[in-house]
């Protein structure tokens, strides 16, 4: 991506610059679809998965039927929408029912949304079984908290991705759009991305992307983060009074712990270099109640996020392993 | 914005990555802010001046008055809102009569969306006398032609900037959004950008936004293209049956030549190393008509657009200048 950072010509343009442009354009949009599984025209890049997820939203009508636990992007586009809208309700491990939201969708139903990993504890839905018993209407899966995480296949009408959760760059995301579907674009003011995105193409961020996409092993990543995170949930064992919560989640350890809040935890594992979130991710530290925690029926407003990556090595999990007990032990001395 | 790109942390975050990169991030904010004489809240980062132009006019409702010559964004993003739509015609070098725009303001007018540069013939917008007469509407202009090839003010309601026409980055646009107007978010799921904006902050794209305001002399710049434009036009009395289309603009030479089409003396001016431009910026190489050239009741489909640039050079401009007579007389023998 690097020499399209101060050297780019219009892809849409007939000149040599803009041709060689088109070429790299192009190339990326085949490392994607190869990624996931998809065909080259199936990939409409966007500037980052919530721009995905609101394209995947945008001009739906009728019924939609989505899960309790989504990310506040699909919350939030459905809530602007002139929809009416089923909510799915999940069990204390954040699992929706395949049968329970097949059950909910209607003759009228347009769009059934429901995400393939929870972006705050994790979960990973049954997101197959839900395409194979449906007929009619369309399936968007929300898949930005999943992706390098876990293996993401494209079977769906609809699929949003990111690429900066796998070491991609900011500025990428797209969403996959089935062939032969026509959705109204979200971005309108010109003709790329074949009519499906307006605007200039963020030429280094995509060929960014299709070069991460070339490049990770996601079956040899899904192994070494599923490991790590594992490894990070020893703190379980440690420390008396912590929960742990969500499924057998791909990257993210999900953590409630007693008698103490976890912004002092945060801040005081950040003084050990150790980054960790509360919260959900993508909303900032907000004092709101987790609707994902809410949903799930746990007891707790807040909880503190560990997740792991591409970039996670085991020294950094056992560092938070290692400082995670004392920290939370003078803490609780405090209070 | 270099360190950017594989180095950074969720601005919204806590710990001690996350508050680096929220540095970094408000202070491209500032740059931007002073290079539009905004302040740094009136600033919403996008990832191209076309979201910036779809979010201005997204979720706008009553009576809009714009022109005959705006870009495709503000048209079809206007064309799709629930709104009355009141075109005002412009004169044969592509100006609109502030005076008839403002005849056209009703009382339940509630947005006049006017260019200030025009992206195909350059010709510049009495923006100003338009906005010192308006009262209760608001004026959104879409300044993403004109930036780094003329000072741009802030003195609107709404203004759309892009970066990537001055020396920034792609993936990076604004939305100036005048202090306590509040608009409804085009992409929602996070509370970035002070909640009108959703979606992870492309902070390498941002970040050098701020580093191209800060680095450019605009006042420089616009005589130096100025001065570039000027000889470029100089082809206009070495070839005859040249019209030059357009008011005075700052960086634009929009060319009809009778008796040859735009394409091939493109892809002649291509093989000289000259990359020029057909039809409007950023639709790609249509064939359909010029919406522009046809408001300014100009008998031609299509036009060439020679534009420069702060990296142009007077050599670029000389070797238009040398290759374009031969190229023409060329293709005029060939008929």
């Amino acid at each position: 991506m690097l020499p399209f950072l101060d050297q780019f010509g219009d892809p849409g343009r007939l000149h040599a610059e803009g041709r060689a442009t088109r070429v790299a354009l192009e190339n990326a949009r085949e490392q994607v679809a190869e990624f996931f599984g998809a065909r080259p025209r199936e990939v409409v890049f966007t500037s980052c998965g919530t721009e995905a997820v609101n394209a995947a939203h945008f001009g739906t009508r009728g019924h939609v039927v989505t899960s309790a636990v989504e990310h506040s992007s699909v919350r939030d586009a459905l809530a602007r929408a002139p929809v009416e809208v089923t909510v799915v309700g999940v069990d204390r491990l954040g699992r929706v029912d395949p049968g329970a939201v097949l059950a909910a969708v209607r003759p009228e139903t347009t769009l059934v949304s429901i995400q393939l990993a929870n972006h705050e504890v994790g979960t990973v839905q049954p997101v197959a079984e839900i395409r194979a018993g449906l007929d009619g209407a369309r399936l968007h899966v929300d898949a930005c908290a999943a992706v390098g995480h876990m293996p993401v296949r494209f079977d769906a009408d609809l699929c949003s991705v990111t690429a900066h959760k796998f070491g991609g760059p900011l500025g990428a995301g797209a969403l996959l759009v089935r062939r032969g579907l026509r959705i109204p674009p979200l971005l309108l003011g010109g003709a790329q991305e074949r009519a499906r995105r307006g605007g200039i193409e963020n030429l280094p961020a995509w060929i960014g992307f299709g070069a991460a996409c070339a490049a990770i092993d996601v079956e040899r990543e899904a192994r070494a983060q599923y490991a790590l995170i594992e490894r990070a949930a020893e703190v379980l064992d440690r420390v008396p009074g912590v929960a742990r919560y969500g499924d057998d989640s791909p990257n993210v350890l999900c953590l409630g712990v007693e008698g103490v809040e976890a912004e002092p935890i945060l801040l005081a594992l950040d003084q050990h270099g150790v980054a960790v979130h509360s919260g959900s991710s993508c909303s900032s530290e907000t004092l709101e109640p987790s609707p994902v925690l809410a949903a799930m029926g746990v007891d707790a407003d807040h909880s503190l996020r560990v997740s792991v990556g591409w970039s996670t090595t085991e020294a950094d999990v056992d560092r938070f392993v290692d400082v995670f007990p004392g920290i939370v032990e003078r803490l609780r001395g405090l209070r």
